[in-house]
């Protein structure tokens, strides 16, 4: 017997593991590459498809369709009564290489919940909301979270749309050609609260045993570019002592960040994933390397003290080969503590349906964080086996995925009644 | 007065100083971009530009016209009699942000000297060639000297042709496309000696202030390309001792390159040049790193030992990661003796014209390098300004230029009158 006797129907509401299972499986196929893995990054024609397989979705059940000048696709679903709506969504760009369940999964279990509600025939008293945030993943234009940080109004939509990706192409002039934005703004809506189902990208719950995470924050994010610029030479011709030799120099940052992650310990992460040599030939001498240094941690103080630590250990990897470096902060979102009621709330409901759970810190930065900034806002995270993602072998059991996707359906069910 | 009574007329021979630089320049047209520096890969349209230029030339000097099935390009001055001919030429290929000054002086020069003899009205008594070879860098299908080591016969026809570049294209494919391939097989051909005149793509000229190089020799050299493999994961999620990190694994062996060529000194050059990443996104711990490393050295044994220790350091740094690693030679070419006589016959004609000249190794490789493997081969260098070459700033003055194409002129005149 429910313990809410306004909300007497939940106990009959149940997530359809198969369906969420094919709709995984469709949505796989889309932006899938040979070899394995899936290759959708945001603004091209896989994205398009992947958003327009949703936004289907989403008229089959009767959703009003909103989009917004960055692509953010919006499905509302009337309740009893006006006012502000309960949200729940991810998004659907991926990394090169990247997994099947990673925002896909928040998008796939929220079209589910509302399914089941439609099934059922409720109608809640607040209205639903299902989004697709664009561009959550960064890849391509250098700044993650871009639709849920211009929803929430931290991010001003013209300096979104003015950002420009490797080949110097704005996002705004993309989304445009691939037909992706519409003219609604979403920044008024009134938002009730915010709820996230995401793989966990990360170890910490298959090592417990956990079924479910209940997320309590994400910590803060900064990616520093570093330029390192040396002198190009003649791989036979210049002896050791007349080299200023940039890829010496970037190798020597990559190792710093490596110590720096030893020397300050968890929960900092440091990762430096992206570098480029310049003119990258076995015969010249490298006169210039850039890479990308990738920190976090849930606490600001701390994470400012890893950028610094950062700063002078690539000044000095610099310093020793005579090559200038200079720094270019590319993204930076503070940390984030979830909605302590939303996180009761998760908590308490994986409790109610037997499934085993443990609090955590999100691993990844997630649309969830930018919406905190607006809204009470929480995520609930299931495993991702062998801890993989943004890697084609990222996998999360059906019976895990039905398991989120009920924790999530309750507690949305929940909140959009009360 | 010359002190060879029988090649009387040398003396009036001069090279054209103004007409050199001309030539200089209008090669250094040709692939030239935006920014400066000149990219003219090997079988692309500006190399093919670039071998027209000099046909055109050949042809305006009355030159008979060979070419090879990998582009290789022959011009062949008549001689008074039949029988072996003097050879002399370089390349016109370039790596991507190269100079004007690389392989261009030595076919400029090598024109300049059948120019200047024809304008003298001197028929030689051995027939003369003009070289260009195709490929000399191999920046693109990974193999340099590959049009030398063709006419060498060290490197079979059908196996060069068979070379392929990033994109799987393979070299006769290409030659084939733009139609710089021949019928005309120069393996065969009756070769008395080779003479090359290079830019030194090296300091060592410059700070002795020597206007001539006479080359004993070229390093051994070697291209290892290392692949490590780790485990892609999420930049965030992943806990540091969780971590398969191929791009740490790879900064530890371009350290370890370094501390290499400290510790086993001059005359080892050990270079890092290319380096990439898989996928190469700031928040992907990369699963996969390949480097290619440049070694040389003019003793055998030593670059064989540098190879080892190469592979033991990068085994060791793949190890403590927990990333696996394999390695593939990618060039290998043993150190050159140059031909005793031919380097006295430089270093007096030298002397002679009253330039400063030093013997030293060549830091870079060459297709007399090849050559030699053939027929008595030497190479005439000049200085290159501060040590650059494969840059888009490197230099040679004018009458430095002059200077290395006189002492050409008067070597390979002897040669080819006595």
């Amino acid at each position: 017997m429910d313990a809410l006797p306004h909300t007497g129907r939940a106990a009959a509401l149940q997530v359809d593991g198969a369906r969420l299972w094919r709709r995984l499986d469709a949505l796989g196929a889309i932006g899938a590459v040979e070899g394995g893995g899936l290759h959708r990054l945001a603004y091209t024609e896989a994205d398009r498809a992947a958003r327009d397989w949703a936004e289907a979705r989403m008229r089959a059940l009767g959703m009003a369709i909103h989009v917004d000048a960055v692509g953010n696709l919006l499905g509302v679903r009337a309740g009893r009564e006006r006012g502000p709506l309960v949200l729940m969504g991810s998004h659907l760009d991926t990394v090169a290489g990247g997994g099947r369940f990673d925002g896909a999964l928040g998008v796939v279990a929220a079209l589910e919940a509302a399914e089941v509600l439609t099934a059922a025939g409720v109608t809640t008293r607040r209205p639903l909301g299902v989004v697709v945030f664009a561009n959550e993943e960064g890849v391509r234009f250098g700044s993650g979270l871009m639709g849920s940080r211009v929803l929430a109004g931290t991010l001003p939509l013209a300096e979104a749309r003015a950002l420009t990706d490797a080949d110097g192409r704005a996002a705004g002039a993309c989304i445009d050609a691939l037909g992706l934005g519409g003219t609604d703004d979403l920044r008024p809506l009134a938002v009730h609260s915010y709820l996230e189902l995401h793989v966990e990208q990360g170890p910490v719950l298959e090592a417990a045993g956990a079924v479910i995470g209940v997320v309590t924050g994400v910590p803060g994010l900064s990616w520093t570019e570093i330029r390192l610029r040396g002198e190009a030479g003649h791989a036979g011709g210049t002896p050791l002592h007349l080299r200023r030799d940039a890829a010496h120099a970037a190798a020597g940052v990559v190792r710093a960040v490596r110590r720096l992650a030893v020397a300050m310990g968890e929960p900092l992460r440091a990762t430096a994933g992206a570098l480029t040599l310049v003119p990258n030939q076995p015969n010249v001498i490298p006169g210039e390397a850039r890479l990308t240094v990738d920190l976090r941690h849930p606490d600001d103080a701390r994470l400012r003290e890893a950028e610094a630590r950062l700063e002078d250990a690539a000044r000095q990897a610099a310093a020793e080969e005579g090559v200038a470096v200079s720094f270019h902060r590319r993204t930076r979102v503070s940390p984030v503590t979830f909605d302590d009621a939303l996180v009761d709330r998760i908590e308490h409901a994986a409790g109610a349906l037997g499934l085993p759970a443990m609090r955590l810190l999100s691993g990844g930065g997630h649309d969830a964080q930018a919406m905190a900034a607006r809204c009470p806002s929480a995520m609930i995270f299931v495993p991702s086996r062998r801890g993989l993602s943004h890697h084609p072998d990222e996998y999360t059991a059906p019976e895990q995925v039905a398991a989120g996707a009920s924790v999530l359906l309750r507690v949305l069910h929940r909140l959009a009644e009360e």
